[in-house]
Formats: structure tokens, C-alpha cells, sequence
């Protein structure tokens, strides 16, 4: 069953180790067939070198595990929400990669101070508020996944042009056309948190890239008039 | 004499460069066989891709060597008293690793900022203060492992909740059910403290994480109610 | 054609990633042949390691593609420019290597904190200032080349003595007489970069280094009075 | 001639590389045999992985190169008198390893604010003055080691038990009983000077270690007391 999509998924999960974004099992990946409205996401706790493609876990959009030996991630629950709430995202990741997380314990969102950054992520990464205690104590995974969606259609972010979020005090979540792009954009994340720390550190000062600037690198990759790569060959 | 206590410890001690705790020989793990009161430790002072498990030294619970051609850790009589002291713990780590020594030399505990902390660490990571000259004068290592014990009774702090400890100017020293655990703690400690140092330089008015999330991701993987992982499988 | 130039810029662009200076496909390094007035870049948004010789796309000094079956570098257009002001260079290097980003999106130059910048690169190394929204709009990558270029014709800077420039909210740019002097140029501003900003912050009111000292380094390492490695042997 | 040493010498000169002190070819490491009054010293400018045993250089304590086809180290004329002024020392080593280099760009010596550093440097690391113009101009690389040697005599430091300085603006030297053991201090200076410089982030209060503390660890490690390791056995 999805045994396509299971290749890809651990694919995906074992670039995490790969791209070092994770320590011991502190990461997650999923993807999703959306014809079928079926998600395969890694097990519970499963250390990443023993990790094999039919370890994965398969979950409908109801939160059900359809099918698989072992527990799905604890995170699972987040991830069901994301899917369900962002229709066009085909792929989630949740990492405590160190950069990202720093800035997630900081509870501040990463202003957008260069061109590496409005290469992917169009504006300031949002970093969500602390759930409540009623809500970590009735469903904290679930909750996690909404307040992400809920704060997204709040600040009217454009979901796929910010494939990415901050849970204060906890870490990142990225997501992307599919499993693998979403790793890509966890990696872009990481990256952009490391350089925004340091050029504050540079410069107390500092202020967001303009807006123009920003502008021509976001859409010099994305949309109709992109010509970064080899997009129309 | 205990082999097979002796592979364990020396695969241990091999995970420390494994995972970028130490320079050259800074650092030791020993592991317990509670029925026999006999642990296994590292030899001194040697270097770590010339160790073998056969150079492994038992020590019984006064500090005596019972077996071995080596002298043990410069720290063993620290060990002796964890051992003794802590009960329940199978294995002790004594590393230089650089983000959580840094903590240390500043004397400061560690904050609980985030989950990746709440996760494995229940609260604020002690840092106990410096021995006296007496103290030193007296017996350096001993006194090390007292004041680590004395410190969690007088706080009434649960050595199982927080299997680490930093002594100010010096580094950390963790523990666990074994070894190997005691190893995976001090991986732990060595990513939280980097993290709690970026985030309180991106943030310096930073606090705490709320005491429901530290709660939630302690228990979520501890105790009676966990469900991270495959137990229960 | 070019065959020789080509196989020199492919290994010139495969020691990013081995320096560590690229994420993804964030860099790219081009080298030209003076007498046909012809130079060869690195292909758009192409991976790494599945980079070959033969990818790289020739382009004429007036930018325009005379061989190749893919789309040249998005920057290309900058490297045109450098190569038609600066007449003595042979290759040129874009990255986003993350310390010289962070001063790029700080917004400051570097100083000359040290002999390890001198022995490379004489004085504070520039930052040129943002382009406005007319310049983006019309050829952002061709002012970029023309604001460098005339940035180092209005300070007197000699492009062959300051052969590195960052440009703010964006990067660096390096060059050198061939490719593989451009990526190591590459190479020392990334060190340099790292050591300003750890030395800033060790002594916050730190000064440049004495300018005998800088003229010491640099001409011990260029010019006529040279002594250092194996000239002349 | 010296075929051992040099083949030491090598072999020494290869560990900065494999420790991360060296960027190109910003390094070198001489090992001198006290009898023939002559030591061995790297080639300059040559890179680490084309280097050769049979490249190293030949040098008489006037400074005179005895034997070799290369130019020796450009920094050679400050080996000679660290060796001169120096009788008990074997090896001596120079890097721009970035931390070390951080802090002598920033001016500053590095305080003892750990066992880490206590087990091997006894007290404040120093960093010596800049030179005065007519100093550089006449002999730079003499005076350098001029000005280090003074500056022990001058502040009555036991070069035994600190082998290490930082030259302001500059970086690193350190020396040891010979070759491999300058090399193994270098390491730990690098060591030191990263954990220092974080610990002062973490409390910028922050003060040295008590003494007594110094004491103990410095000479746990050496003298006549000494038990660490396996010395005695």
C-alpha cells in the first residue's frame, strides 16, 4: 500500500540526519497522497539509521492509522491538521534543528534580512504563541496544528508562499509541494536562522531587507515571471 | 570479569567522540553491575581510538580497584559517590563537551527554554557551586560527587528527572538507567545548552517555558501516561 | 570549445560544497579566456553533485549565450560587468556563505582586525549599498556588477588589493586571476568574516589592526618585495 | 639528515589539518634535536595534502637553513629564538585556528575560566603588544618571537607551564617537550579560547576560577604529585 510514497518518505526523513537538522529521533517527516486523502509519516521514536521504507506508518485524514506494525509519530496529530487545513501542501516536517529552535525558545518570529531568505520565505517567519493549558491538556498535537492554521488565516499569510512556522518555546514545522521539498525548505529554514542570529549580533540595529529587494528574489524563483533554473527549458 | 558490563562501557566511552563530547581523553563513562556492587570504568588518560574493552577497570563500591592493569579515571572517586548516593542509576558520563562546560564556567544552571530541554530534563539544569580549598586539599574528586548529591537532597531535586548537573568552573557530569543512556543524556545536555545560549542572545529578556509545556513533554515520554515511541508495543 | 576552461570552472564550482561555502545550489563560479573575450559559467539551479563539465554555459562579454544547453547562472549578468570593469581579473565567485551573508545583511563592511584578512585583503573589506527599486526593476543583476564596479572607482579601491565585496541584504562576490583563485578568495572572506565578528564580540571596542602591520602581511604575501611560500625558487 | 625528526616534524605538521586549526596553508610546526642544535620546519606556502616528509627544511639556531630544496616557513626567524630563548622546549607551533585568533584580533589574553584550561595552561593565557613600526620594518618575524620571550622574562612566566601566546592582531603560538606535544597545546588553546569567549556571552560577569581550583587541576596533571594517566605504572 503507497509503497511509492513510503519510498519517498523515508527518503525524505533519512536527508533530516543527512542535512543535520536532527539529534537521536527528534524529527519527523510526512507526505501525502492526496487522491487517496492517505499520509505516510515515520514511526514514533525509531532511530534514524535502523529506519526502513516499510517502517512507515500510513494515516487517513481523520487521524486513523490505516495501516502499519508500529506507533505513528507523537506529532502525527499536527500533521493531520496541517494537511487538512492547507490544502496544497503535499509534504510536513517538524525538527528541533538547533538555529530555528533557538529562535522558536526565543519566541520570536526571523525577520526576513536578506536575499537568502526571500528566496523561499516570502516576509518575517511567524512564530505561533504558547498553547494554553486547557488546550496542551485536551489534545496538545492537535491544537499545535490548529493554531498554526488559525494564526496563518489571522495575519492572512499565504501558506504556500511561508512554508514555515514557529512554535514558541518548542521549534519549526516547514511544509511543501511534497516530502521532499518540504526537508528542502527545514534546510532553508535552518540556514536563515543561523544568519539572521549572527547579523543582529553584527549589527544591533538591523533592519529587514526592502521591500523591493525582497520582492525581485521571491519572484525571481516563484510564480509566472521566475527565470531562477531551469524552469521553460 | 564482567565482559559483557565491560563492552558495554567501552562502547559507551566509544560514543563520546562519536558524538563530539571530547578532546582528545576528556571524558569518562563507567556502568554498574548492582547486584555484584561493581562498576566498570575507563582507564586514564587514554587516548580513545587506542582503547580496547579489556582495558576497562572494575572499582567496588569503597572506590577499591578489584581488577584491571590500568589506573582508572582521575574522577572515579566522583563515580563512587553517584553510585552510592543515586541508587537507581546504572552509568556515569564526565565530559569537557563545549557548550554545556561553557555553562559551567559562567556558573550558571540552564533554564528550561523548550521542549527539546522539558523533553529528557525535568526543569532548571543545576550548576553546583565550587568545592573550598578544604574540600580540594582533602579529596578533590570525592568531595565533587558529594557536594553533586548533597546538592539534590537539599533541593530536593529527583536525580532520575535530572540525570545531569554542571560543577561550576569544571563541566558536566550525567547518569542514567545505563551506560549508554548516561552517554544519550550527555548528548541531550550538550544541545540544550547551545540552544539556551543562542536563544537567550537572540532574546535577552528571555523566560522559561510555560510549566504545562515542560510538564506535557516530560510526561509525554516519562511515567505511567507516556506514549512518545513503542512502548507498550 | 573552451573545453580546458571548462573543466577549470567545473572544479572551481565543486570546491564550494567542499569548503562549505554552498547550502543547495547557492553559489556559482565562472573563469574567462581574456583573448576570445569569452567566459564560461555554472548552470542555473543545478545540483552539486550532479554537476558536469560539460553543463557549463559559454558567455560573450556583452552577455550573450554562445554556447550551452542550459541557462547560465541567474547572476550572470553581474560577472559580465565585473569582467568588463575590472580587466585584469579572470574569475569571479558568487555565494551565500553564511559569516560573510551575516555582515552582508548587516550592512557593514569588514575590518581588517587581523593578519590572516592582510595576508589577502588590503584594508575594510567594502559593503555596497542597496539598489533602488528603478535599478532592481530595470537589470537588477547588471547594477549590481555597475554599483560594485563604481563603487570601487569612486573610494580608489584597486580591485586586484580587494579582490572581495559584499553587497547588503544579499552576499558576496569574489574574484581572482582565474576560478580557482576566486573561490579561494572565497574561502579567506569567509574565515575573516567569522573571526571579525567572534573578535567584536570578545572586545566590543576593538580597533583595525596597525596599518604597518596590514602593509606588513599584504606585502609579504604580493608585489615585487614578496617572501612568502616558493616564488622565485 | 634528521630523517626521524622530519619524519615527526611531518607527521605533526599533518595534525593541524585533522584538528581543524588550519585553513590553506596558514600553519606550520618545527621540532628542533637539541644536540645538533638544528631543527626542522615546514616548507612555506605548501599545501598540507601534497607535503612530504623529505620538503621539511633544515635550520641552525643562527637561523641558517642547513638543508632542504625549499624555501622554510616564512614565520622561521621566530621559531629560531623561541628555540634560543626557550632551552626546554622541543616544538613550536603557529596557526591563525580561528578562536585563538579571535581573541588575539580583539587584543585580549584569555582568563582561566575552567579546569579545561587549568589541566594544561597555568593562568591567563598572555597576548603580547603589537610591534612598533621600526620593529616590523626591521626584522618582523625576529621581533615577534623577541617580543614573546620578553614579554615571559619580563613578567616572570614559566614558558613550562604556559606554552602558549597570543600576538595581538595576529595569533596563536604555542610550543611543548616537542612537535606532536606544541601540536596537542595548540588544540587545547583552540579549546579554551572557544569556551572562554562563550562564557562570557552566557555572564558577562563573568570571573577566572578560584585558584585553589587552578592548583589542583594544573597539578593533578603535572609535577611530582601528578595521577593522572597512567605515569607511575
Amino acid at each position: 500500500m503507497l509503497e511509492e510514497l513510503k519510498k519517498q518518505v523515508y527518503e525524505a526523513n533519512m536527508l533530516l540526519p543527512k542535512y543535520g537538522l536532527v539529534t537521536f529521533t527528534w524529527g519527523n517527516v510526512s507526505g501525502i497522497d492526496r487522491e487517496k486523502g492517505l499520509f505516510v509519516i515515520k514511526p514514533s521514536g525509531v532511530e534514524y539509521d535502523v529506519l526502513k521504507p516499510e517502517d512507515m506508518v500510513v494515516i487517513d485524514l481523520d487521524g486513523k492509522k490505516v495501516e502499519g506494525d508500529m506507533n505513528p509519530s507523537s506529532d502525527t496529530a499536527t500533521h493531520v491538521v496541517l494537511y487538512n487545513r492547507f490544502p496544497n501542501i503535499g509534504g510536513v516536517v517538524h525538527t528541533h534543528s538547533p538555529w530555528a529552535t533557538s529562535w522558536a525558545q526565543a519566541g520570536r518570529g526571523i525577520p526576513c534580512y536578506g536575499t537568502t531568505h526571500a528566496d523561499y520565505l516570502y516576509g518575517e517567519i511567524p512564530c505561533v504563541r504558547n498553547l494554553t493549558k486547557e488546550e496542551i491538556d485536551e489534545a496538545y498535537e492537535k491544537y499545535t496544528g490548529i493554531l498554526i492554521a488559525d494564526h496563518f488565516a489571522q495575519q492572512n499569510l499565504d501558506y504556500e508562499a511561508m512554508p514555515a512556522v514557529l512554535c514558541k518555546n518548542h521549534g519549526p514545522f516547514t511544509w511543501g509541494k511534497d516530502a521532499h521539498e518540504a526537508v528542502h525548505n527545514a534546510v532553508v529554514l535552518e540556514e536563515v536562522a543561523k544568519m539572521a542570529a549572527r547579523c543582529e549580533w553584527i549589527n544591533p540595529q538591523n533592519q529587514p531587507a526592502p521591500q523591493e529587494l525582497q520582492d525581485k528574489h521571491y519572484y525571481r524563483k516563484h510564480g509566472a515571471n521566475a527565470y531562477y533554473g531551469q524552469k521553460g527549458k
